[in-house]
């Protein structure tokens, strides 16, 4: 089948979209809808969709813009190994570091996935080796922290899966993580300062993460590191205690610097990279390599759900749809990412990078300025701590703010109390349900009117039991694949991040003095 | 003078505003404009707005829209002490909590005053006694440890003020805090047990802060934390080691569960809170009552610098105008918080709650619906790491977002390297001076249109030469005033948060397995 690349407002469906008439959420609302609108977004993992504006109509009508999209039919050139990064020239391979597409694999696709597949079983043995000892500390200790120096795609998802998956360790080992997991990323030295405060040098490893291996604030970072733990303690080697996550014709590649490398390449962008090694080292030394597959199977079970044409049953693909027509109809300029789910925590900012870096643009797949609004402003934090917080504007704001929960039948630690009749995961998805009912429903106060509620905030529910390392994986897998989709309906191309580059050329010229731009100097100047 | 209010569409000004022609922000920045559009925002910060899209004309408007809706002299009368919290019949008196306005002071006012004093005075001393040892644990130990629990306004400002100071005070003392600070807010229990594995119960001093004493989320965590102490170590008695924070009437006062309790009253809002007790118990007892003092000091300095009638002397002021206008002319809908500071990687997260919680309403002090946009979503995360992250999409996205720059001369951590020629810090301020250009000019690129930057971008810089703690009370002022002054020209109550209350009832209805809300039952049932 050919590929169309086709603007959305272009697309005969959109506009018939245009035309549907809004049903009203409130009458909608029945319990056998809420039941029923809902599709599996992995093993584990559903996705509820009852509380979004939408009913039959407007389903059908986002199955053939779907098609005429032919939003799978790009999923699968793209794991074909079609040069699907047409701005940087470049495929798109993600998916390959968590499982396998054989019967649409092409031979230059089979080569890479061998690559992603020989450097996991390297990392994994490399990580066993540092579990049992067999790799000690330049001291000669055994290693019982790891530090990730990156930032972006090789901080924020490595870190949100990290503190995912710590109380899970926890409660099923009674037993910390085997390896304590810190980071540094910003080149602030504060951030680094105050690691190298909490770390003990001689049974800390370190990972420098760069695929480039010129990025200029983890460069640094790692200098920082090293002049320090050599100030605290001068027995430590760090040649020997630090390894790197690069691509193989990186300056960090195979140098003596380092203990050892692990590699990755230019068909993985950073904000797709949680599941390769970039992810993927830091992950296998801290829980084990069995958890770390465990987060890839549930990543790869979704990415094959994610490969199903029918909308109902697709659910990234359906939640795009959803994500434009609330964003080309209805015009709502911000989503809200709320986890009920303290392991979550730093999630709604990786999730945040995803999208917004991935579809944060302007012009289309032919560099054409696009007529039309792409990505919204994704932000959000765990639930129930946003109730006291920017909830109130999410609630009684003049703009609607659409949400996205996600919540879990049982809780992480086992650890928990029934106080006053309830458990503690009981009282916070009693808040879960309440919200979306409010969001929802609303409720009219004709005489106090600062007590009155409009309703019709439309929300999204991501549940599963609980939150394993699989269900960690399809959720991420559900945000990629639904990030993706939403690309192929804007028609952008969401591998690459040009916008970031600008700022990086003035930040250079900016250490320059002999920079000719005058407001830059001006602004320099006040900051000197 | 009599105070009117009258909603921003029907002054004047604001349709003057309206017709005003949007000056070229490209031409107009020269740099003597980015060193001169400047305004104190306390002793040692500064405002910076040359980067915004105004000119002398719309400043002039700005004056007139300013007088017209008595911002200032509704200010004055905040505090006069009259009831400014319409919606819930409160006076409105957190600005008393750092400092004096005699002047203008009621004698109601001056009560209340005194009764902040004394509370000060109380948990000074208090602090004092912990810190010489004169307090002791249950078991005789010293207290190395604070815990503070509590949510919404009770957590993110005091968390986001420790996050803040915990790097100077290593730096002036080359110590750790003379406390560590820990936190548990979210109803979770996974919040609670992380901090719970992680304290030694012998030597931690908790303290539970809730102003109605009823704040379902942290009683349950104060049982969690009392019930998971007794099974770690039945030898701590907690009510030797919990201290309350709370008004006089809540049922956590003076009752024998607590060593002692502070006290606020319904005067001071959750959100504008982080300067009484709520916060000051908690950072006088981690860093010492002076450091905590200096907060205060910095506070009321730029509290009394918001008196100023003339806007370009009024940087809070000067700012809501600004915000009003990107918001209501420009349209707008996202403003993001941008710290270069680590230092700060908690400060989006309370001036979230505090403008959206404050701002996100619809109708106007007399219950009116109202037929204009008010509060912005406002996000962020520090630089450099929001450049790795979700700036492709400021720099390139379709909407506009404007931004708001926080940048330091000097790290907090006297720590820092020369590295290829220049200081982390110097790199840091480098990439912040071409983040506000590259926003501001763009970069034309017609052959390859993903490496387009339209520019136009506006960006605000408040700038110090250290992050002290008089320096961050400053910034903690600031954008609490910038929030009222918004909510005088929205013609908005800034003070209640009704928005909060459906969902708090729907949540107890959702414990009630006798609800009759079916959409609430429903939603219930998927989460059971």
């Amino acid at each position: 089948m050919s590929i169309n690349y086709i603007n959305l407002d272009k697309t005969e469906s959109f506009k018939k979209l245009k035309q549907a008439e809004k049903p009203d959420l409130k009458t909608l609302l029945t319990p056998e809808r809420i039941h029923s609108y809902k599709v599996k977004a992995g093993k584990e993992l559903d996705l509820y969709y009852g509380a979004k504006e939408l009913d039959s109509k407007i389903l059908t009508i986002f199955q053939e813009l779907s098609d005429e999209v032919q939003t799978v039919e790009k999923y699968r050139t793209i794991l074909a190994g079609e040069i699907m990064n047409k701005g940087e020239n470049r495929m798109v391979m993600h998916h390959y570091t968590r499982g396998d597409f054989a019967v649409l694999k092409s031979d230059k696709a089979a080569e890479i996935k061998k690559h992603y597949d020989r450097e996991k079983e390297r990392f994994y043995s490399f990580s066993d080796k540092i579990h049992s000892g067999g790799i000690k500390s330049s001291t000669g200790k055994k290693f019982d922290t790891v530090v990730q120096i990156g930032i972006g795609g090789s901080d924020l998802g490595p870190r949100a899966l990290y503190i995912a998956l710590k109380g899970y360790i926890y409660s099923e080992t009674g037993m910390p993580p085997l390896m304590r997991g810190e980071f540094i990323s910003n080149v602030d030295p504060d951030d680094a300062a105050d690691v190298c405060r909490k770390i003990n040098p001689e049974t800390t490893l370190f990972i420098l993460v760069s695929k480039s291996g010129t990025t200029q604030e983890t460069l640094t970072n790692r200098d920082i590191v090293i002049k320090t733990i050599s100030e605290i303690n001068p027995l430590v080697d760090l040649k020997k205690q630090m390894i790197a996550v690069t691509s193989e014709t990186s300056p960090l590649a195979k140098s003596a610097d380092y203990l050892d490398s692990f590699f990755i390449d230019d068909y993985i962008g950073g904000r797709y990279s949680s599941t390769s090694a970039v992810g993927g080292v830091l992950l296998s030394l801290a829980f084990g390599k069995d958890i770390f597959q465990r987060v890839l199977d549930g990543a790869h079970e979704t990415d094959i759900a994610s490969l199903e044409e029918n909308i109902l049953k697709n659910a990234s693909l359906l939640s795009a749809l959803i994500s434009v027509y609330e964003r080309n109809i209805s015009a709502y300029p911000v989503t809200a990412i709320l986890p009920y789910s303290q392991a979550l925590s730093r999630f709604p900012a990786h999730l945040q990078q995803l999208a917004m870096e991935s579809n944060g643009k302007s012009v289309n797949t032919d560099g054409e300025f696009l007529p039309y609004s792409t990505c919204a402003v994704y932000f959000g934090e765990p639930g129930t701590n946003g109730q006291h917080s920017f909830y109130q504007q999410l609630h009684q704001g003049t703009d609607i703010v659409p949400v996205e929960f996600i919540g879990f039948r049982d809780s992480q630690y086992t650890f928990d109390f029934n106080i006053n009749g309830s458990t503690s995961q009981k009282k916070l998805n009693a808040n879960l349900a309440a919200q979306i009912t409010a969001f929802a429903l609303g409720k009219e106060d004709k005489v106090n009117r600062n007590k009155n509620f409009t309703g019709y905030r439309p929300s999204l529910l991501l549940a599963a039991d609980r939150l394993t390392p699989e269900v960690l994986g399809s959720i991420l897998s559900f945000y990629e694949n639904r990030t993706m989709f939403q690309g192929f309906l804007w028609n952008i191309n969401s591998f690459d991040q040009e916008g970031v580059q600008l700022g990086k050329i003035l930040a250079g010229k900016a250490l320059d003095v002999s920079s000719d731009n005058i407001v830059l100097n001006a602004f320099s100047e006040i900051l000197d």
